[in-house]
C-alpha cells in the first residue's frame, strides 16, 4: 500500500531542504536534517544528590536557547507514568530501565537529544540500555527500504553514558530529600551507596565533577563532546 | 539547587526568541517555541487493514516536508521494543494501550507532532489515553513553578482522536498479511472484527473515510484540523 502515497505540500509552506522521499517511509535521518541536529540519549548515572537532574535540566535549558530540540526523562515525568506500575523490587528495577532504554531509543530515533537522568545502579543494565539504542531501528532492517543499507553500521554512536561522579559523602552531605538520613537509619532499605551497590561506568564517554566543577563548566564539558560527535553542528545543512 | 543554574549560550549560535528562563525547569511552551508547533498525539484507531499506518507515515512525511518535527509510534517500533514483553492477553493489551498513551504524552510534552497507529478498539482506553495526554504534567503540578498556573487548565486539548473508518468488508479484501483468512479459519483468536469487538469512536475529532478518500485528502483533512487548532500555526512567533 506504501506505493500509492503521493504526497504534495498541501499549504504553500517552507519546504525543508534536502528531503529524501521514500515511498512511505521516512528514516531519522530525514528527520535529523529537519531539525538539524543528530538524535541521540545522554544517559546520566549517579548517586541519588549527585546532581543529575539539575545538569540535565540546565543542558535541556541551554540546547533549547541555542535552538536545539531536547528533552528530559527523569522521575518527574517517568516515575508517576509510564513506570507507576514498577515498585522498587530488584525485578521493577530491572525492567524500569529496560523501558528507559526503549522509550530513550524511541526519542533518539525521533531526532531529539535525549537525556535520561536516573540513578541506573547496574552497568549491566546500562549497557543493555546503550545496545538498544545504538541497535538500527528494527523498522529499517524489516523493510528493506533504506537505499544504502551499509550505513546501518556505520552510523555513528548514539548513546553516550555520562557520569555523573559526585562523592558519596558529597551526596549525603547536600541530603535534599533527607533520604540518605532515613536510609542510614534503615527506614529505607536497598539505597543504593549505602545498602545497594553503584557500579561506577567503566568507560563512560563523559565523566562530570560536581563537586569541583560549576553547573555551567558541566553543561559546556558536554555541549563539546556532543559537538565533536557531529550532533549539534548538523544544523543548516 | 535550582537556583544555582547560570545558562549562557556556550556557543555563538542563533538563539531562538522570547525563551522564557525559568530556574532550571523550562516548560512544554518554551519547547513548542523552538520548534515552532504545539506538541499533540494523533491517536490513530481503526480496524486491521484500515490504512492506520499507511496514513500515519504520509501524514508524518508531509509535515516533515513543511518543516514540523513529527513522529510516529506503531507496532513497526514499540511491539518489538517498548513492548516485547506483552502478549495478546486482555490485560496485556491494555497495558500495551496504557503504556502507548503514557509514552506519547512524553513526546507531545517535548513538542513533537506524535502519531500512534494502533487498532485499539476500546473506547475506554482510548479514553484512558486522553486523559493521561491532557492531563497537566506532573511536574508543573507539582513544582509550582509555572508563571502562570491558570494556563494549566486553560491549556488547549493535545489529544485528536482519528478514526479510520474503512467498513470491516474494504479492510478484509485488503489483508494484506492475510490475518482475516486466518481469523476466519480459527487459527488466530480473538481477532478485532472478526472474533472481538472494535468500539466505535463515539466523538472523534477527525474520521477518515479511506474507501473513498484518497490518501493525500486523507492527509489534507487532518492537516486542516491541526491548523485549526493552532498546532501548526505557531510556527514563526
Amino acid at each position: 500500500m506504501n506505493s500509492e502515497i503521493k504526497t504534495q505540500n498541501p499549504e504553500p509552506q517552507p519546504v525543508a531542504p534536502n528531503i529524501v522521499w521514500h515511498e512511505g517511509r521516512i528514516t531519522t535521518e530525514d528527520r535529523e536534517r529537519v531539525l538539524g541536529q543528530r538524535g541521540c540519549v545522554l544517559w546520566f548515572t549517579g548517586l541519588s544528590g549527585s546532581g543529575k537532574s539539575t545538569i540535565a535540566r540546565a543542558l535541556e535549558e541551554t540546547l533549547l536557547n541555542a535552538g536545539h530540540a531536547a528533552y528530559v526523562l527523569d522521575g518527574d515525568n517517568v516515575r508517576h507514568g509510564l513506570n507507576s506500575d514498577l515498585d522498587f523490587s530488584p525485578a521493577s528495577r530491572k525492567e524500569n530501565i529496560r523501558r528507559l532504554g526503549e522509550v530513550a531509543a524511541l526519542f533518539a530515533d525521533s531526532g531529539l537529544i535525549t537525556i535520561t537522568a536516573f540513578i541506573s545502579p547496574y552497568q549491566e543494565d546500562r549497557d543493555r540500555a546503550r545496545q538498544i539504542v545504538d541497535a538500527p531501528a528494527v523498522a529499517d532492517v524489516d523493510s528493506g527500504l533504506r537505499s544504502q543499507p551499509s550505513s546501518l553500521s556505520s552510523r555513528p554512536p548514539r548513546f553516550f553514558e555520562v557520569y555523573v561522579n559526585t562523592p558519596l559523602n558529597v551526596c549525603e552531605s547536600r541530603d535534599p530529600k533527607k533520604l540518605y538520613a532515613k536510609a542510614r537509619s534503615g527506614a529505607i532499605p536497598n539505597f543504593t551507596g549505602i545498602s545497594a551497590p553503584f557500579e561506577a561506568p567503566e568507560r563512560p564517554e563523559i565523566e562530570l565533577l560536581t563537586h569541583e566543577d560549576s553547573i555551567e563548566a558541566c553543561v559546556n564539558q558536554m555541549l563539546r563532546t556532543l559537538e565533536d560527535a557531529g550532533v549539534l553542528n548538523a544544523k543548516g545543512e
